[in-house]
């Protein structure tokens, strides 16, 4: 899921299609299809790879990594600035999910933090809201263990064996006065799944750029 | 899919407990099922009937129409009300999908429309937008066809045939001044599909509220 964006990646490399194709979509998997603003994307969001060979350096199956990682450097960099740039963002999100049954159970909790208007607006109002959190975790149907869930917000373990640690309170909404925040939900069943998604916070400036938009 | 509530449906008939069940399943669907303010519901969202059998009527299966009737009116009136109250709302919006291929294509699509960040906040700021509309049913993942889908907000038919017809627009905008507002989508897929839910208008207030709260 992007967010109603466009976007072209070039390289003045030798690279055959399929061998593009691929180095994009595993670049764009962990990048432009972990962001979201408010959710919305678009039916025409889509982006694309040009491989001019221009340069006299060839990409093959040995060294497509090395191709990989830069569209990955590339388009993770973009795709922070279409999370930075979303209406009325005043900060950056990234929201890790670990202890997860599988990598789609992660990813689907992952999405559902990051959409939570609820969560959005705490960090927004700089609250360390582990309870929306759990609560985004716990609805988003993924497998979840709240009794060895645990919520990290910054450095900061605010929550753990299913029992918050309020005196980290404190601490962790001076972490969230800050514009890159760090949040981590493990969901507890002890499993391999871990996922990452880019979100901003939701603010009132959010509903005014929107509001007072004209067709 | 309700939205953080314990709701509870009582009565003084006698009902065998499979058929109030029962009753209140098919009372509860399109009620408290049909809701939405901001997405976000509780892992513990629960609605219970209770029958005392205190009055000497007694309902079985020839009746339980009777009671499937009188439980949705009642589950209809609180569940827009949880609606009405929700955070910041000004506005309830009642959506209609029709046209759909399936009854879960069209559940989807309304739940699509009723939760897009920026649906509401165009209504919340009186503006027409069908494109919106469109744009949510469109990426909702239900079968969708553009160019037989049709808008309508209130009384006004805003988009047809794959065409807007802005003419309305001024109408469309004055009726969107109001607090009780239905809006339309036809998917264009000529299918039986029809769905129903209600939703509110996303407001600064929202984010005011839920920002300034504290854990």
């Amino acid at each position: 899921m992007m967010a109603t964006m466009l976007g072209c990646v070039m390289t003045d490399a030798r690279v055959a299609p399929p061998l593009l194709q691929r180095a994009l979509t595993e670049a764009v998997d962990g990048t432009f299809n972990a962001i979201t603003v408010d959710g919305e994307c678009s039916t025409n969001d889509c982006v694309f790879a040009l491989a001019n060979g221009a340069a006299d350096v060839g990409i093959d199956e040995g060294s497509c990594e090395v191709l990989v990682r830069a569209f990955t450097a590339v388009c993770e960099r973009m795709a922070k600035d279409i999370v930075r740039g979303g209406e009325g963002a005043t900060k950056l999100v990234t929201v890790r999910v670990t202890g997860a049954l599988t990598g789609d159970d992660a990813r689907r909790a992952a999405r559902a933090i990051a959409n939570s208007p609820l969560v959005k607006t705490a960090i927004h109002g700089g609250d360390p809201n582990w309870g929306r959190l759990v609560a985004a975790a716990g609805r988003s149907g993924s497998a979840f263990s709240i009794d060895r869930a645990a919520v990290r917000i910054g450095p900061l373990p605010l929550f753990s064996s299913g029992a918050p640690h309020d005196e980290l309170a404190p601490d962790a909404a001076a972490y969230l006065r800050g514009d890159d925040i760090e949040i981590e939900v493990d969901l507890g069943t002890g499993g391999p799944g871990t996922a990452r998604m880019w979100t901003c916070d939701l603010s009132a400036e959010y509903v005014r750029i929107n509001a007072e938009y004209r067709t």
